[in-house]
Parts: structure tokens; C-alpha cells; sequence
């Protein structure tokens, strides 16, 4: 190979958006060279602030990305944009191709916005949102908004792996309170009601308050605020640039940004060991043992605990 | 302890639900005693019919569920409803606990409706499903209706589970297309289109057929019907039943039954040897390894394949 992975590293720090770029396909593809990566990037300083956005589709996730990104240029911080496909097992996520690619920033040498696919990796964004997350800090970006469909499990991956997590919400979506009971009231930093230029805005923010209120965790030292937002024409969009900084600036003197990144560190090498010995029981001369066990049990000769222990005694 | 767990097995293959009850319970808590119902379990015949039941909040989940037990007692078969809660790492799940219990059908011998938590095992559903399902195929039962609240991964964990996968969509939701596109298309064995009285049904159906003529794998030998509903009225729930049946024949015979069977079998064993390797990992010790690697890295001072390979070499 004509460009080494030092080269490409180097290339990144001077803010070199191929080598990003090439850098990030490396991770995406899993590519053998990525433990050298990591071990090249490890001396970083963590300094980017991450930002996950999610939310139903419909409430403009995108729209108040775009709007995210006008702000941010505006004071002078390098943006990124990690723009995560659920990539479904089965389709691969392919079908989603066709979403809102933010043109009207693909023009600014500020912003750099890259789609990830998890591709089936283990632990599926968990695994690589990390480590490209490591390559954009040492790149010096200063934000990186990370948006995701925000479907189920994805919406709890973004949360574990951003400082600041949003969600969004849009008045008169029927599951929107729904969707929030089952978890994204846990996850969420700050709320966003966008298209708060429709009817229902004001009750879904109510509802919303009142939730967060009975949800309310006094340990916890950060009370979520709501913001309404209409993203499209940039109404709210300072009040939300506000909330966002307010909650950086809380985590940073709380300890709880340190809390947060030793967290993640745990979750990534955790999700790392148990790859690597997974790797170890299922592939090659492991694959076939699994197989013939699978056709015992599933005959009913071998029950699954005996069956899993005896690959375990073997791996 | 006063019951053993061969007693408890005696018992629920002679239909006894109270100990099927304790059983599923073993499992859902994790019991050491899991094992050995398994190895007490593993000669059952694998004659129970899986249906999976999928689907956005909203669009009749347990209406449907409700109107396929009626149809399927009528006929005179025993029915467990596995209702499945997605478990959200953070609050557990316990919001969805206001969801219909169907009342109509609790008090009838024929059915055993149970509600499954998770519990943030290893794998969720993937862990504790096929085991409860195998507490059922003991028991006797004839169809094992399981219904999720229908977000994300626990979609794709019911359709790995189950014979037959129904999805069902209602008209006039935006999300819906939208949603089939992330994954449900591939994991539709029937496509249901519940309140089908409602506008826009015509047009839901159509779509779905246009969206599954063009994901269309001749190499999969079954083509997923679309089968319009209207739940709360029992209406077209005859036709929803002749579907599955018509599934069910050709899953037999075209030998894709036991293909799916020994599938399960190897996730299954293969989720049980991960587990046990994890917590080798992370247990005890090796929980005190993973936090003092963590801090290293999230410092700056180690890579995280480097602190991986380490807690792998030393478990």
C-alpha cells in the first residue's frame, strides 16, 4: 500500500479531510490495520465536544442538524457530522441511501459530513463510532454532531457514545410520548419540540415537562431542559445553542464529562475482548464445532448450556 | 427448596400452568437452575408453531393478537401469548406495564398469557425467548403467539425467534413505509394492514406490494402475502389465519422449518458461550481489570485493542 496508516494519521492532525476520510473507511471496513490506528491515536485529547441527535423519523433531525451547523460556523468551530445508518442486518441500510445529504454545507472546508455504516460489526455502532470518533478529535474538529435514524437501539448507542445527547420530538406525531416512555426520556440532555410552528407544539412541550418532572432524578444535578425549535426557518436555533452549551458547561465542572468518557472507554474495550473471543469460538475450525452442536441441540440430543460450555472449554 | 425442578417439569408437561409460570420465571431471573431445565427440556418434539408479532406502537398489536387467539382456540388449539417488553437498559421497562392485557381471554384454560421482561441479560430476548419457548414445547402448546412493542432490534430478535413473522402496519401512520424500509420488509413472512376500515388502506396495501415485488428473492421459494384487517372486528382475521397456515405448510414443506430451527439452535448456543465467556471477562476480577484498562485509555495512555488483548490473554 502506498499511503501507511502513520502517513494517513499525520495527514488527519493537519486537518486533512482525505486522509479523514480514508482514515474513517479503514475503521468501516474493520480493516486489519485499525488496532495500529487506535494505537497511534491514543495519545488524543478528548477535547471534541460530541453531540447525538435523535428522534422519530419525521421531526427533522436533519433539518435541525443543518441548522446546528450554521450556528456552530458562525462562531468559528470546525464541525463534523457523523450521519449513522441503523444498517439493518438484513438490508444493509441500503434503502436509506436517499436521505437529506445537507447540501448547502458540502461546500464549506468547516464542515465535514460522513455517513457511517455499521455493517453488521459487532455491536454494531458501538464498535465503530469510537474509534472514528478518535480520529476526529485528533483531527481537531471542535464539534461532532452524530444523527441517527433514531430507531430504537441506535437512539440508545448515540446516547452512550455523545457528551450531550438531544431529542427531538414534533407536535402531533401520535407515539412521540409513547416513544419517549420506552427510554429516550433517560437518554435525553435536552429536548427539542421542533416544528413548534404547528399546532400542539405548547402541549407536547407540557406533557414533556411534566414527564421530565416525574422522571426526575435529584442526583442526577441536571434537570433537561425543552426548547421549541423551527428548525427549518432557525427559530429557537440559539436557544437550543444555549442549552447545549449550558450542558457542556455543567458536565465539564460536575466531573461528569470525565464520568462519561471513562464510561465509553469501558463499554469499547468490553465490546473489544468480547469481539476478539467471539472471533475465537465462531470462526474457522470454530465455526464448524458451533454448527454441529447447533444440529444436536436443535435435534433435541444436546441441550444449549452443555453445548455452549463444551465450545467454551474448547475456544 | 421445597419443588425441584424435575417436579416442576413433570408438572408442566402435564399442563400445569402454575409451574410452566415458575419455570419461565427460572428463566427470566437467570436461575442457576437454567441448565439443568434445559438438559431435563432438550428431548421435546419442536412441535409448537412460533408466530412472531411485529409492528410501530399504534397500529393494533394486541387487538390482532386478541382476534388470533379467538380464531386459534376455536379450532381447539392451546395458545401462549409471550408478550415481550423491550427493556430499556435504563428504566427497565417498567412504563410499558399499562399495556392491554387482553382481559376477554384470561380467565380460558386454552390460553397462558404471559408477559417477558428481559432484564438486560446478555442478548435479551435472543437469551431468555428460545428457552421459554422450550418450556412451552414441552408443555404441549400448540401456537406461541409473541408480540413485541415492535421498536428496533427487538423486531429483528422476534423474527430470529419465530416461524412465522407477521408485521403489521396501519394506514395513514407517516412512519410506515418508512419503517419497512428499515428492516421490516426482510423479516415479513405475512404483511398484516390493520384498521383497514381506515382511510388509505388501499393505498398502504399497494405500496407494500410495490415494496415486496421489488425486494422480491425468487431464491426464497415464498412470496409475503398482504392481508388487510380490521382487528377490533374480527374482520379479515380469517383470511390472516389462512396465511400463517399456508406459511406453516410451506415452511414444512419445503424443509425451511428445520433450517430455521437449527439457525436458532447455533444463535442460541452461540449467545450462551459468549455470555459465559464475558463474564469470565468482566466478573469478579476481571471487572476490576476492565475498569483500570478503561481509565487508561480514556486518559490517552493506552489504545483500546491493546487493553482488549490484555483482559482476553489474562481471563
Amino acid at each position: 500500500m502506498s499511503r501507511d496508516v502513520p502517513t494517513l494519521v499525520e495527514g488527519a492532525r493537519n486537518g486533512r479531510v482525505r486522509d479523514i476520510a480514508r482514515l474513517i473507511s479503514l475503521i468501516e471496513d474493520g480493516s486489519p490495520e485499525v488496532p495500529a490506528l487506535m494505537r497511534a491515536l491514543a495519545p488524543t485529547s478528548g477535547r471534541a465536544s460530541i453531540i447525538g441527535i435523535t428522534g422519530s423519523p419525521g421531526v427533522g433531525k436533519s433539518t435541525t442538524t443543518a441548522a446546528l451547523i450554521t450556528a456552530m460556523r458562525a462562531r468559528g468551530q470546525r464541525v463534523v457530522v457523523l450521519a449513522v445508518d441503523p444498517s439493518s442486518p438484513f438490508s444493509g441500510g441500503a434503502l436509506l441511501g436517499d436521505r437529506i445529504r445537507m447540501q448547502q454545507h458540502a461546500t464549506d472546508e468547516g464542515v465535514f459530513i460522513r455517513s457511517m455504516a455499521s455493517r453488521g460489526h459487532l455491536g454494531g455502532l458501538s464498535a465503530t463510532t469510537p474509534q472514528a470518533l478518535r480520529v476526529l478529535d485528533a483531527a481537531g474538529c471542535d464539534v461532532v454532531l452524530i444523527e441517527t435514524v433514531g430507531v430504537g437501539q441506535s437512539e440508545i448507542e448515540v446516547a452512550a457514545a455523545a457528551d450531550t445527547t438531544l431529542v427531538l420530538l414534533a407536535p402531533g406525531m401520535g407515539d412521540s410520548i409513547q416513544a419517549a416512555k420506552a427510554g429516550i426520556l433517560e437518554i435525553g440532555d435536552v429536548f427539542v419540540v421542533n416544528k413548534a410552528d404547528r399546532d400542539g407544539a405548547d402541549s407536547t412541550v407540557r406533557e414533556l415537562r411534566n414527564m421530565i418532572a416525574l422522571g426526575e432524578n435529584p442526583e442526577r444535578g441536571w434537570k433537561p431542559p425543552v426548547v421549541k425549535t423551527v428548525a427549518s426557518t432557525g427559530e429557537g436555533v440559539d436557544r437550543l445553542v444555549t442549552a447545549i452549551d449550558e450542558h457542556r458547561s455543567w458536565l465539564q465542572a460536575s466531573g461528569e464529562l470525565e464520568v462519561r468518557r471513562v464510561r465509553r472507554a469501558r463499554d469499547e474495550v468490553e465490546a473489544l475482548a468480547v469481539a476478539m473471543l467471539r472471533r475465537r469460538l465462531a470462526a474457522g475450525e470454530g465455526s464448524e464445532r458451533l454448527s454441529d452442536a447447533a444440529a444436536e441441540v436443535a435435534a433435541g440430543r444436546l441441550d444449549p448450556h452443555t453445548a455452549a460450555a463444551r465450545l467454551v472449554e474448547g475456544a
